[in-house]
């Protein structure tokens, strides 16, 4: 694929996501409920998405979507070029906040990561990269990330995960969140993503996520010098759900190693 | 005292404060650490309590000053008018992101507060109160808060308050967390009570913190429609360090009697 064409028309279209995002919020949110009331959908992240895969067909005819609403296409592979977006990344955030939620697109091509964009709409801050060419927030290229010890370092996770779950072994994540400098807990994964891309925060955990949640992100982390794997050190699955730590050199080693009992 | 020019003043130096902060960002940070690594403070928070203590003497030297930094006065008594300062609340957040940190200021008089500001300076965002006339944010006033029950609720406090630790009960946390619909934690609490007061969250628990710290956001979630008590359902101290419970109506009752079992 033309890498920079493909950016360019993904950059215009997420700007323009954003700006309709923005002059909605005046609009009563007509808020849909999902199985779940932790789980809620807006009308305006439905239109996003049908909005992407409206463009995006328009224009690339031969790309496939993968969408978290579901007007994309069903994959049973990576091949070719694919989309994977999530219209509104923390839509509790959105809901509640109207604010700290994010448009996250990644761009797979077969399987590889290509670009990477996520739209933090209300603070106006577009952080992108395109693979071998580094990190960027508003077209400023993100220094590398340095390393960090465990104990200097802000890890951002949410609380359910030192609690007894189904998805991880909240007693190996204890001391980890117990010999950090700080936790944090921000409600949209698209962003704790790009926080550890800019050192905002120096770690993010997740023992559950799906694709559209990470693939932008993940491509963002790596190219500012950070690593991004499953908690069991493995690559991210980009079709199915996924644990995942994101972190910056050295501190993504030790938090498998030494917390997560990775190769032991 | 004459709180309208009081509260003028306090405005114009707080966001005077705000803009030498937001100018000193290109500056390298001389950060001193306090005995614990967790407790970082830096010369821009020493200096910007100097500044407040220097207008404040000029122009009221009859006031006292309560500050974090200790520039201030060594307080026994809430007698007279005392203004309770915190330069930058949220200073781990100041070094690592340089954003999610805030000044905030509370105004008593013979211990009842009349004024409190919060300044978010990375967003512009400056909240105010003033007893018995609601509380704003940039000018414009805050809607009452509406009541919301635990599974609607968005609740802001650390991770560290769910495991054993000295303060608090983390038995009684555990169910409050399960239940609500989300909970987050943005290392701030003067940002986490004007989010409070704002509904971005719905309830603000830390079982630990000092007067500076929820002076002035305590009067803003109670002009907004508020209850701020500490987690016995008394008082706050705002001599000495006190436990903090910050919600809506309805939900702070709520989680006093069914979750921290107060009265029972």
């Amino acid at each position: 694929m033309d890498t920079v064409h493909v950016f360019g028309q993904a950059r215009k279209w997420i700007l323009e996501a954003g700006e309709q995002i923005r002059s909605s919020f005046d609009k009563t949110l007509n808020i849909h409920t999902k199985s779940d009331p932790n789980d809620l959908v807006t009308d305006i992240d439905r239109d996003t998405e049908k909005f992407f895969i409206e463009n995006i067909r328009a224009v690339f005819p031969g790309h496939r979507i993968l969408g978290e609403e579901g007007f994309g296409d069903k994959l049973q592979d990576l091949e070719g070029v694919v989309w994977i977006i999530d219209p509104i990344d923390g839509t509790m955030n959105f809901i509640h906040q109207q604010r700290n939620f994010a448009i996250s697109i990644g761009i797979y091509e077969n399987g590889k990561g290509k670009i990477g964009l996520v739209y933090d709409i209300v603070h106006n801050e577009l952080y992108h990269a395109i693979a071998g060419s580094g990190a960027f927030l508003n077209g400023k290229e993100l220094p590398k990330l340095e390393r960090a010890a465990v104990k200097e370092s802000i890890v951002a996770l949410n609380i359910s995960w030192v609690l007894e779950n189904k998805r991880v072994d909240h007693n190996l994540l204890i001391p980890l969140v117990r010999e950090a400098r700080g936790t944090r807990s921000y409600g949209s994964a698209a962003l704790e993503l790009v926080y550890v891309a800019t050192g905002r925060v120096n770690a993010y955990i997740s023992p559950r996520l799906a694709p559209w949640d990470y693939a932008g992100g993940a491509l963002i982390v790596e190219e500012a010098g950070g690593s991004v794997t499953n908690l069991n050190g493995g690559k991210l699955d980009m079709l199915n759900k996924s644990s995942v730590l994101a972190a910056g050199p050295g501190l993504h080693g030790d938090i498998l190693e030494r917390y997560l009992k990775v190769g032991k």
